[in-house]
């Protein structure tokens, strides 16, 4: 007897073959083990998903969940202004009990948004995990380091990132990874990117890290080094196919080539890169090219929410007016993007509906004004489909939203926490 | 004794007046009589707004609302064959059926993302007139006219043109406003612009046209005048502020100063832009020179929605990352075109709450995991609200959503329809 079977839906794999137009999708430990047509199977849990589309759960790859606490606190401001005199400060107090509250707020946002997985760096980190661990959501998290070229300051923060992956790996029955998070080719030194390095091939853990998010990144590189930060990164052997880079926003045709020769998987963040200013990737290009695409929110602070429906929606459009080519990033582009190309660059047996997966699947709802009449739900999902369209979120096997209800999470507490939390962090802030 | 009392809620009034952080407004006649602290007074309907934002419906100033027929039809396409080949040979046989229903349905979607007056220009504007007067909104609506330099066809365009806006303008009690719309400076002889001019002078009703939206069109104006679509518009003596611009992508800065000059009103199209690969449109520019800009969802073919909260946050940042200017469009100005610019380019007294103007109302829920904690309503209404988070809707003074339930409109039967209008309409396209 199966756990879920999940029928009369629109099944959107996501995988080379095609799509059920009404299909079932039968779920057992955590995995799923049937797409079909239909099914003998019988099952705990029978959820009819007529009018909906069943679909692969989507994979945000870069965030920095803590970061709801700062939602909406600065904004339109410029960029060392904002960082300096608002999200630093702000950072600087930062509590374990914030961390844990402001996770499992964004926990609760992505739940109901139809993320299932998420990578993730930044401090406190333990909580965060403790977060994800009592949400139910699958994640890939990394304890971000910063040397700034002090190797006293480099070693600790390296045995802090060691002790974090040996901890949580594996951590939550299996639901999170853990993985290395040197912040950044100018926040580490480059003798402090080889030791992480080793660090993690070591460890046989993967690495998460910011590349060329701004242009301010490429110029002090090019002076430091006469060389931008993939070409350094490149030198000490640091690419490869574990390396999950953020934003790579400021990069040359060469870099480019660099990066698919490597395997590197690159996280686009098109909504934060917009409203910090801080550039359009290339992301035409590096499809074109090869290099495993997928897409991150960043941080509540930038963004300023964690909707990766609209994360999707927004790099389609901003790729089409950047090229003058209303044919780039089409819609089936997009949502591999959003699901099987961001399990590949985690490396986790997701993002598609296959037998053999984990079962992290969501039920998106198209019995809406704004997604009728419907002539392919491709297209409504990324062009019109919001994250509050998603009725049912499923992860490893488990029901964590049904029909718009949050059933891990008690909503109003988590939300109630997280105030709490914001309130007093910035009587902190200011006193 | 009032109609409506809205008692509890942040009021963002939109007006040079501040904010109330906990406000009533009041109801009666269809107009907003009090805004305050309190209120002595009471009436039959009283909504309590705790933990919501009350501020004015947003106005949609450029649509073709029929269109949510094509929602989603053909995306991802070169645009001569988007057009020649799908939207064409669709809107040929379109019928007063269709209208009907996809103008009711774009109004359903409407008065649940919180837009409360639309301006419309398109075809069968009889029974877009129909919905809008069943639906309760209020709207702007033109019949689009194209003469393509021929007289004969000019003469019953204008003919048409002039009896809707005779038959149709202060209809529906005051919610309907009638303008000219004479499609665009290539679709329209210079000759034939100068009539409409002059009609719609004598008769005192607005114009709404289409302006530089495409480079074709610029280029095709140098071709034929020897001069780009406003300064010929502006050389037959068309453009001041009774004038509703739509698009206005390819604008010099000459362009940009005769606009401000003539007191043109621009409806800004930012997710229609980037989705055609159009151009981006020089709306900090415009901004800074004085020229009214709103904003506008375009029609579903080319969006593929109309929800006005995606339409804000992606001018907010589109025009941030093209300037690299993070703060350009700071939220407060972006709400301001969503709102009382709209209401200025179409001579409407509403898009602020102050007494005496037209009480079309919103009410957002800001009790949301994805809008929590809260430091700056203005902040998320742009950044992370959705058209979905708008819980009461309330136009010329009478409830059309109250707590997400379509009072003005049957949801499922509205739904029902516009499905098969639009299974009727492809079965006639493709036979």
């Amino acid at each position: 007897m199966a756990d879920i079977i999940i029928k009369n839906g629109y099944v959107l794999k996501m995988d080379q073959a095609g799509d059920i137009k009404r299909g079932v999708v039968v779920i057992e430990d955590g995995v799923i083990t049937q797409i079909a047509d239909r099914t003998h199977e019988s099952a705990d849990t029978i959820i009819d998903a007529q009018g909906s589309v069943v679909m692969p759960g989507l994979i945000n790859t870069h965030t920095h969940a803590g970061m709801t606490l700062f939602r909406g606190y600065a904004d339109d401001l410029p960029l060392a202004e904002w960082l300096e005199e608002h999200i630093w400060p702000a950072e600087a107090v930062l509590n374990d009990k914030d961390l844990y509250n402001g996770t499992l707020l964004a926990c609760l946002e992505m739940i109901k948004s139809g993320t299932t997985t998420f990578a993730d760096m930044y401090i406190h980190m333990d909580e965060v995990a403790r977060a994800v661990e009592k949400s139910g959501m699958c994640a890939a998290l990394s304890y971000g380091m910063i040397d700034l070229g002090d190797e006293v300051r480099g070693g600790s923060e390296l045995k802090e990132g060691r002790r974090f992956v040996h901890r949580w790996d594996g951590g939550a029955d299996g639901r999170i990874m853990a993985m290395y998070g040197p912040h950044a080719p100018n926040t580490c030194s480059r003798e402090f990117l080889v030791k992480v390095k080793e660090q993690a091939m070591h460890d046989d853990a993967n690495i998460h890290i910011h590349v060329l998010e701004t242009e301010a990144e490429l110029k002090q590189m090019k002076e430091q080094f006469g060389m931008c930060s993939v070409n350094m990164l490149d030198e000490i052997g640091f690419l490869d196919s574990s390396v999950l880079a953020a934003h790579c926003v400021w990069l040359s045709e060469g870099d480019i080539d660099i990066l698919s020769k490597r395997g590197v998987n690159v996280s686009h963040n098109p909504v934060s890169n917009m409203k910090l200013a801080s550039g359009i990737a290339p992301v035409p290009k590096m499809l074109d090219n090869g290099v495993n695409v997928s897409l991150g929110t960043d941080g509540c602070a930038s963004n300023n929410n964690l909707d990766m429906f609209e994360e999707m929606k927004t790099s389609a459009l901003l790729h089409k007016v950047n090229t003058f080519d209303p044919t780039v990033l089409p819609a089936r582009q997009v949502l591999e993007m959003a699901t099987r190309n961001g399990a590949l660059a985690l490396g986790l047996k997701t993002g598609v509906l296959k037998e053999g997966y984990r079962a992290d699947v969501i039920i998106v709802d198209m019995n809406k004004p704004h997604l009728t009449p419907i002539y392919d739900a491709t297209s409504h999902l990324v062009y019109s489909t919001k994250g509050c369209d998603v009725r049912t979120t499923i992860v490893n096997g488990k029901i964590l939203m049904h029909d718009y209800e949050t059933i891990s999470l008690d909503e109003q507490k988590v939300m109630d926490a997280a105030r709490d939390a914001a309130k007093d962090l910035f009587f902190r802030v200011n006193t």
